[in-house]
């Protein structure tokens, strides 16, 4: 949605952020790049949650089951902090995204190359989105645990895509860690003809809306 | 605008594009980044052209005034090539880019750190354009040109921002060096809501229309 904002302070609270434990509970190379950006100490600490072992026909519809996800993968690092008599307060973040065609049907990583090469064919020529939840864990040093769960959707418009560019990209290998088979940051970038909304909740984590909570969380 | 494109045929196209001298008139390291995830083998020899030098006044609209200052660099470059008997194909590619508001009042960069911060309070909750001109010159190796130009434009929705939010913006320094004071790839990313159109066409260079126009030049 393109409506107005509250005017957020996220500039102005990076100093007191710096101070904070914050952990990122996620492999992902390119959430790291798109939180790096705001030059936190941030620990890297993947989650051991399988995010394969729920079921996505259970959740009314993918925002449900992408935060759920993104809430399991937070609270499994959580559970692994040791505990220790006087902690800084500690921030863990916990994110999953997931391409969503006809606003129902879920695509995650490709299996492997056929798998990738069907995902890209029913992605040719769509406006589809792309879903990420997002599960911010605010641990204070008394030990008490606030948690907030939000959703970020973002419309994609892909261009008709031939066998012969879709065989080509799929031997570039870009496509196989990346939920519906391609990566608008890298090769990838040639296929979107354009996007409605944030750019990097297409990457993988919802910049904008994260800097919004976060002020919520942790501003006076 | 979000319609259908023809497929394009990029992919298959990039071994035949590295036989060929790539030259980027611009030293712009957004605009190199983005044509680096392309693999070819560019050159970078910046325009000497006064991007300062055209009337913005006596275009009819941005496009048109973003296209020439495209075209001029592009040309300028071309001209110092020096003349060799059996010569590659070659391929210089110019661009500009501004922030366009209310859709004629163009931003291009500060001059300072009060310049930019007049352009964000300018820029504070609006939703505005992007709109980038790209110049392509194709020389043969019977040194016969053609050009192409063309511009794309990408609007974005600003969050609304504070005088404290503006100025530790601007203290960070990443403004100064943006047309419209902000680079969305930076922590500017963080004052945008949403984008509708191509991101990339943000950062400084709309990879996707420059991606068919290579293919409608180069493509048999």
């Amino acid at each position: 949605s393109l409506s107005l904002s509250p005017s957020h302070m996220l500039f102005p609270l990076l100093d007191k952020l710096r101070e904070k434990r914050i952990i990122l509970a996620s492999a992902s190379p390119r959430r790291r790049d798109i939180l790096a950006r705001l030059d936190l100490p941030l620990e890297i600490i993947p989650s051991k949650f399988d995010e394969t072992s729920l079921d996505k026909s259970s959740f009314p519809t993918p925002s449900d089951f992408v935060q759920e996800n993104a809430r399991c993968k937070a609270t499994a690092v959580s559970k692994t902090l040791p505990v220790v008599p006087e902690q800084k307060e500690t921030l863990i973040i916990g994110a999953d995204s997931v391409v969503v065609l006809d606003g129902k049907k879920i695509l995650e990583k490709p299996q492997d190359q056929t798998h990738a090469k069907e995902m890209l064919h029913s992605l040719s020529g769509t406006r589809h989105s792309v879903i990420s939840g997002v599960c911010l864990i605010k641990i204070a040093a008394d030990k008490e645990e606030k948690c907030v769960t939000f959703a970020e959707e973002t419309h994609v418009q892909f261009a008709e895509l031939t066998d012969e560019v879709i065989n080509s990209y799929v031997d570039t290998g870009e496509p196989m860690d990346k939920a519906g088979a391609y990566g608008i940051q890298g090769l990838g970038g040639a296929l979107v003809k354009g996007i409605e909304g944030d750019y990097y909740n297409v990457v993988g984590f919802p910049f904008h809306q994260f800097s919004k909570t976060i002020v919520e969380l942790f501003g006076e």
